[in-house]
């Protein structure tokens, strides 16, 4: 049957952060600072959207979502970077995706979550979310981010095909004519920041395992004004439900081929259902070997996070959080961003060598 | 029962403004000019929102509002100033709101009017709106506007406990973590302009009387990277309803521990219904004796308004209005600023020593 | 009866690119480039609106729409100039219209296409939508572009009666108080860019003829800060539906009283309707022979455009359509411009003496 639904989030929290870089210009190298505002987006970034489907007959069917994301508590919150991080860069441009769906599978365009971040988002006990995310330092995030291609967050001008689970295993390959936030530059060569990725994922009883293999393409734009240059990302990732706990870990690698050396990181955490709450941990690395000039090289940071939730209802949910992130003495490790509320766009900047941690406790509404 | 609704409002009317401040820089001094236009959200502005409530059981309710405001007419508004005239600021910035509701009252956060500027409305005949608004040189809207802190109008990152009615007696309190539009920065002292608010508001029989203190504080950046300095609002005010005609009056005076003196703003007014239509009048004074650089000094500004509107439904409405305003001749009166549509974030910069006056006759639907 | 109903268009699609002007500047003279990109909105705009309509008794009814655009593909598309491409300009930016309708005809205001660019929609066999689109050289998109009136696509702050059908003779007039897209300056004689338009509609059997005259004053602003000159319009365009096929055609011409000379534009087209799907080709020119400083002047530019959709239900439309433009060799030809994705502010920018051409494949979900 035909459909269209009006849905969306509003998630607020109270957020406390210590350690973080000062942002006035004046202050003592290495020290640091701390603060407490009303976060917009701790859990799930707050948003509203549409998603339908249409019968075309014949089991083919019209699907598509446009989901649009805002600031509840104002757009003045500290460390949310660009006027965009609530939003996800425009309107409606959280997520959009037009497709058609049936027996074959799924294909699906528009923008949307890569499959890489897909991953970090199901295989981290936060789901991406509280002050302990996995992309607080996940190579989806931070992989080569001085390095103009963004974040492999969410991708532009994406083409995916998802098969139908073949006996638990389900394939999803994308390609991206420009997945970058910023308009290519056509030159005489016509070239822009493309991406194409393979996922796949095989449930088996009460376990999941799979992998991601993630390509973007024409990153540098070099005298002559060519795009030119590639970063590639694999991923390894799995979970095992006890019933009394779930556990999951997830493992990335990424190589440049403009760079020698790489940078990895990796996560291992758990959920504890309890009743009508649940009970989150975890534990990550994020380390990098790489040469370059943008002083990403052999930086190291480590994580730990805790957190609890307890649903009111179907619908509204309590939470509060804990985590704690090391940087190591590197110089200039970009690490030092910690403990993004929700999303890295928004991170608080750290302190190389320094630690700082993040206490959230809020509310998530869903209609 | 669980509800969650689709609501807006837009509003449009022609305006005619005379005696105000041409922004060709080659005028000559004292000059001013006129214009007609057609004007968006001239009694309330354009907007649209989403509210619903949740029964949690056990009395408890959760409820949300996200609102944004759009310029019907077109964003080119002489006069609009920034871009997020129409918005309030950002999607879905005009109000955000998400709370729980009970015996004990209503706790919410987000952002929202503050409990100021919701007196500003309630007390004013014209409801902030038509081309008379008490907003036009009210302290919530001007209270020391060059200092940094912008309009006391909404404020960002804010909790806010609400009381249940006690024998007619309902307390408000806010605090928000930093109610400045723009985001604060982090020094290593921490500081962010934060508000709180306190507000009594007494129904009995036919007549209301309440009070309100709002005090600012870190407003003013030092030198060193602090913020600093706070500003403060008493307000008073009350209604008596006739039955034939419903007389309101607001007082409000403010000071600031950087400056010496103060400044104060008043509003008597009226309201008559007259079968489906009502006749509004005010008269209102803002004069300041602030010593400070950003030549608020010394100021007064006097301002008449009539208005009738008339329901051509439970949803339309008609209406016209007309106002003057007087501004003294003392050196750069900023309450130059005049008979904005709706909000002074739209004002019409006004001309020392002039008056100006604006008429304007327009439509309002809502659903 | 009343009602407020949502509605929306997403539409995306694969558009391939040639012969446009590469962007890297050290690009030699003449030389091309290509790109293949997923495009938004390549048949109609991707909306989402509001349109309700309110019985206010006695046969007069209120009416309002309020539509804004985005990207479903994202923002980075190549060409896509501004930010504001795909919203129109701003939330809810694409049209916002408040009326009344009786059986007087309709009063409506607000911002929205212009009878102009209206004829030029309904007299393309394109209907200002995929690679071949009339509005790729049509007087509305690029009628003295260069002079600062931007283009009469839609205008704000507008008022307009459309009269109700007299013997199949429709008269429509619209006046814009401000129809500019930027902010008119107030100088002391108070000028604002102001446009007034009148269209005649006449409908007999199978076929219709119509004339549209439209002027823009105060475009130009003198030294004296005051806005002056005017540039006007005159187009006329008619139909016959053979059954089998459907016949159309479009003339316009323009002169602005600072400029020597006029520049022109037409388009002959037709539709074949062919089971659930329909053919589509038209051909058409621009020249101009205006002499001015902005380069406009004595170019001369010929497209063809072929099409076809195929409607898989009410709701969902596939579609293809290849198009070619050729632009003369006269010095600096504006419309190097050419096969826009469905609006000329998406143009990609052509080459002088040089040909471009676009091939789309897509798909449109209506809600």
């Amino acid at each position: 049957a035909d459909s269209v639904q009006l849905y969306g989030i509003i998630d607020m929290g109270v957020g406390h952060f210590t350690g973080i870089a000062p942002s006035n210009t004046t202050a003592a190298p290495g020290s640091t600072a701390s603060y407490t505002g009303l976060m917009s987006g701790v859990v799930a970034g707050s948003r509203i959207g549409l998603k339908g489907t249409e019968d075309l007959g014949g089991g083919l069917k019209a699907i598509f979502k446009a989901e649009t994301g805002f600031c509840p508590a104002g757009t003045n919150q500290t460390g949310a970077g660009t006027s965009g991080y609530c939003t996800g860069g425009s309107f409606m441009g959280r997520t959009t995706m037009l497709g058609l769906q049936g027996s074959f599978g799924t294909v699906q365009m528009g923008r949307y979550f890569t499959s890489m971040f897909t991953n970090e988002i199901n295989y981290d006990p936060f789901q991406a979310g509280f002050t302990g995310a996995y992309s607080n330092f996940s190579l989806g995030i931070f992989g080569l981010n001085g390095d103009a291609i963004g974040s492999l967050l969410r991708s532009n001008q994406t083409i995916t095909y998802i098969s139908p689970s073949l006996a638990g295993l389900t394939v999803r390959a994308d390609y991206s004519f420009n997945t970058g936030a910023a308009t290519d530059p056509i030159n005489t060569a016509g070239n822009k920041t493309t991406m194409w990725s393979l996922d796949g994922n095989y449930a088996i009883g009460a376990a999941t395992v799979g992998a991601n293999y993630t390509k973007v393409s024409n990153i540098t734009v070099n005298a002559s004004g060519a795009n030119t240059g590639a970063y590639k990302v694999w991923q390894a990732f799995g979970s095992y439900d006890l019933g009394v706990a779930k556990l999951m870990g997830i493992y990335e690698r990424g190589t440049a081929d403009y760079y020698s050396g790489n940078d990895s990181s990796w996560l291992v955490g758990t959920t504890v259902p309890l009743g009508a709450g649940m009970i989150m941990a975890s534990y990550g690395q994020y380390s990098s070997s790489l040469s370059n000039t943008v002083a990403l090289s052999k930086s190291t940071a480590k994580q730990y996070a805790i957190g609890y939730s307890y649903n009111l209802s179907k619908r509204t949910m309590l939470y509060t959080s804990y985590a704690h992130i090391n940087n190591d003495s590197a110089a200039v490790d970009r690490l030092g961003t910690a403990l993004a509320v929700n999303t890295a766009t928004n991170s608080n900047a750290g302190v190389t060598g320094q630690g700082s941690s993040g206490f959230a406790v809020g509310i998530l509404h869903s209609f």
